[in-house]
């Protein structure tokens, strides 16, 4: 009697069997059990198998120190964010999250809450307040605010190596006894992943674009409670609904306020036109 | 409502529904189905994703003109033998194909049937008789057997730099009116995978060892027939339950003969003891 595929499928999943480590046991099992089921579903051929190995290929003679191929690929087939959503504790009220994005760095600058975190990066004036509360509505004290954004130009400060490592639209402020925090920054605009490498192939080869919306990040942490990792996307913004990595909740959106110059909230004197942006972020206790 | 894991799948498998390639679009919606699936099924933490991209990334970097560990990834997780069992036509009475593998050349010596391959290789003498036919028992003329195969040592020529390109238990022989062919190598001993590299880490961190049970490679074309891809392993070796790429099929398992030093059926006086090995090839209509 001639093997059949699913012999193979059940020799494969078999040769696990014998792993001491239970748990990565049952994870190299199941990637059997799915990409066995994929390539039975597909009838994957040789030609489509090989080209599949030269993408992964490529992908991995992409990636250096500065460019994780990898982990774009994770997020444009929704596994990153489908990650978020599996973890994420958003049930009991508090705000939902978003994934990290390769763009955080460990050494934002502290800055008084108020403060104008832009540093010159280029961009209409942007006057963010913000409340940090607990998920049933308590004010959170001395939380920490760690923001960071793309400029008008759609480009982080890590990606201008022109900045030699200085920081623009990017800091952390800290709430005050009301949980009440504010920052000044430039409005965000839409931006699109990296596309000169395997993925980008991808996604044209898909029909896809590879944008994701304005948006700014937010990491905020206090004590007791569980750290938030989320975004603020711009209202309005045309890529709301197909944000290439998954990102946007409609809970997250934000309502951006055009302003003429004059007299801002918070007493600043605006030469230009300006916007403002406020949102309430509740945490999840421990 | 907060997005559920579900959504963000659903919202992934729609990104491609425009994509104006029918069959890349069933690809890739089936595989970011399976891929979240295998997430949510073992619920797989970030740190273990994280562990997946490292992974991954390395296996690219070790990939490079000679060496390709997606390809060996393939084959230990079984999906290369699928592959072949899924697409293999032996349904009909015709010998069982396995993989190609990667060891062979476009450019084996030929050689009048009955010559010995060998070419100083280390390793037993082995006498290898066999007939080609098709799959209901007709003798098949002038077919091309292309036959390859690892030394005494595990290792095949190709991976002999001191070679310099020369052939090693390499060679094209032709079958006669009858069908028949005979040629003389060295008996094929078992031999493990590269383990240097990501895929090798892999099978240790699983408890799975890297060998694969002694084989000889065959790779037959007879006009008006399919071409057959297949191994014939050695009888009695402690890897055929356990061949770290699933190859074997109980009917590929030959008849390897222990002879006395003395004259071999062909006439040649043999000064040292040798083996002989007998298997008749079945191949499929086109």
């Amino acid at each position: 009697m001639a093997i059949s595929p699913e012999m193979i499928t059940q020799a494969a999943i078999a040769s696990f069997a014998q792993s001491d480590n239970p748990r990565l046991k049952q994870i190299m099992q199941s990637l059997v059990k799915h990409l066995h089921a994929f390539a039975q579903e597909t009838h994957l051929t040789e030609a489509e198998w090989m080209a599949g190995i030269q993408f992964l290929t490529a992908t991995g003679h992409k990636c250096d120190d500065v460019r994780q191929e990898f982990i774009l690929l994770s997020d444009t087939l929704g596994l990153s964010m489908l990650l978020v959503a599996m973890h994420d504790g958003a049930q009991s009220g508090a705000t939902e999250a978003t994934v990290l994005g390769p763009f955080h760095t460990p050494d934002a600058p502290a800055m008084a809450s108020g403060s104008d975190l832009s540093n010159s990066a280029p961009g209409e004036p942007l006057y963010v307040t913000g409340r940090v509360l607990s998920a049933d509505g308590k004010a959170l004290a001395h939380a920490r605010i760690d923001v960071w954004q793309a400029d008008a130009e759609g480009l982080y400060d890590v990606q201008r190596s022109e900045l030699g490592g200085n920081r623009r639209a990017r800091g952390v402020v800290e709430s005050d006894a009301e949980g009440n925090f504010s920052f000044w920054s430039v409005l965000p605009e839409a931006y699109p992943v990296p596309t000169d490498g395997p993925v980008g192939q991808m996604l044209v080869a898909n029909g896809r674009h590879p944008w994701r919306p304005a948006h700014i990040h937010f990491l905020i942490e206090a004590q007791g409670y569980q750290p938030l990792v989320t975004h603020i996307f711009r209202e309005g913004d045309r890529y709301l609904d197909t944000d290439v990595v998954f990102g946007v909740r409609p809970s997250l959106v934000g309502k951006f306020v055009a302003h003429k110059k004059g007299n801002a909230p918070d007493g600043r004197v605006m030469t230009e036109d300006y916007w403002s942006m406020d949102y309430a972020f509740k945490l999840q206790p421990i």
